[in-house]
């Protein structure tokens, strides 16, 4: 019997657990999630591996932090390299062809690093130790930037991107195929739509962003990515990465 | 004769691109840096690739941003991911251990997310498109906070890394070998004594960190990588991911 995927990761919200959780519905795997079993167990189970006292073990270094996957003797923290690990394996990544996982790895990257640790920075923009009322004032700043500046930038990037002929034919990022790319980049809108409705509202009606809009609605219509959406097992935005505050949800200044 | 290594990147200041160069100086490979070239002719070049009307090509989507590794018809952006492509072929990672890639890949974007994107965002908290001086404010406080806070949580993370069992003997992060993993880590301690020397001669003296500063030492000792410090190969610290701002070289408001 092969070792069954165990999810460590924090409850409350999706998180930057949900790119590994929607990979592992998306395939039909069955794992096991920390999240599931409440704040106190669960913290238990997550302060054990990130806490100061670990020093992991002989195969394994400490994880810096969660998500964490644990797969038989092996622990892989880091989003993308989880994804990564999972994707060939779960069916999300071509087995064919040796340097495609690079060219998917660079996508999820650019997407985490832009449209979901900027996202997070918006309204931790001093430091991750701080609540956010107690570095308001620089959150909403950065959030004007980030609705002014950033995420056109961003929106506009992944448009070219599936413009181009590497993303071939369809909705898809990467060579007319349905990979993981695709789920972490629905994942990263659905989150931004949560965060930032009103700007995200003025993109969509833009015209400009079709494609990438077009990318998420085919994601979100995946039969198990639906079935998993409307479950149980997929978290409640709350107060994690994705966070609405009504008072950093602006158009841009000049669009007013 | 194999394709020649190709990196694309800014000149002006180490950067990103610093952990692509290590990881070619220390194996001796044979490769050319756009940085070389001055500001006109690699700006030409960096834009051709992520300006807004490059579409990229059949194999490959237009990267996001530099430091893009070019090998072949191969184009690979993302730090991490041209380590990962390169560390294999240019003998800086395990190739009898399927899961030493994963290993080494999860140490690298944590110290690229803690001790590199972290200290720009020192001097740069609310937008890469402001100036320091538009958000020196913000990054007086964001300064400190990483002083205080993030900075002895990176440190003392690495320090378990390095006691740990997995980090075998001698100074290396991973099973008592020499990987790129100790390259990246080099890069990101040596930028950080650059950008906040005070607090980090402050952690050396502390005795906390004693072998976070043994593996730095010991990488900078190695024979080519101290040749290539030397040479004008290296790009000077200056406006880049580490800056020295005198306002911002403070040790914790507790410890004065």
């Amino acid at each position: 019997m092969p070792a069954p995927y165990e999810l460590i990761y924090w409850p409350g919200a999706p998180g930057r657990g949900e790119h590994v959780r929607l990979a592992l519905e998306e395939s039909g795997a069955t794992y096991s999630d920390t999240a599931r079993l409440g704040m106190e167990e669960c913290g238990g189970i997550v302060w054990a591996q990130m806490g100061d006292t670990n020093f992991g073990d002989k195969a394994n270094a400490p994880p810096y932090s969660p998500p964490i996957l644990k797969h038989g003797d092996l622990l892989i923290p880091q989003t993308s390299n989880i994804l990564m690990y999972l994707a060939p394996r779960l069916g999300l990544a071509p087995t064919d062809d040796a340097l495609a996982i690079y060219r998917l790895n660079a996508l999820v990257l650019t997407a985490l690093d832009g449209l979901s640790n900027e996202v997070h920075d918006t309204h931790h923009p001093i430091a991750k130790e701080l609540s956010y009322e107690d570095q308001k004032t620089e959150a909403l700043r950065r959030g004007q930037e980030f609705v002014k500046t950033r995420l056109p930038k961003h929106l506009s990037y992944w448009e070219r991107v599936l413009k181009g002929e590497a993303s071939g034919d369809g909705p898809w990022l990467h060579n007319g195929t349905f990979t993981y790319a695709d789920l972490v980049m629905f994942q990263c809108i659905d989150g931004t739509l949560f965060a930032f409705p009103k700007v995200m509202a003025a993109a969509k009606e833009s015209g400009k962003y079709d494609r990438v809009f077009a990318l998420y609605e085919a994601v979100k219509a995946r039969p198990r990515i639906a079935a998993y959406l409307a479950s149980e097992r997929r978290q409640k935005y709350s107060i994690g990465i994705y966070r609405y505050y009504e008072e950093m949800d602006v158009v841009p200044t000049e669009d007013k």
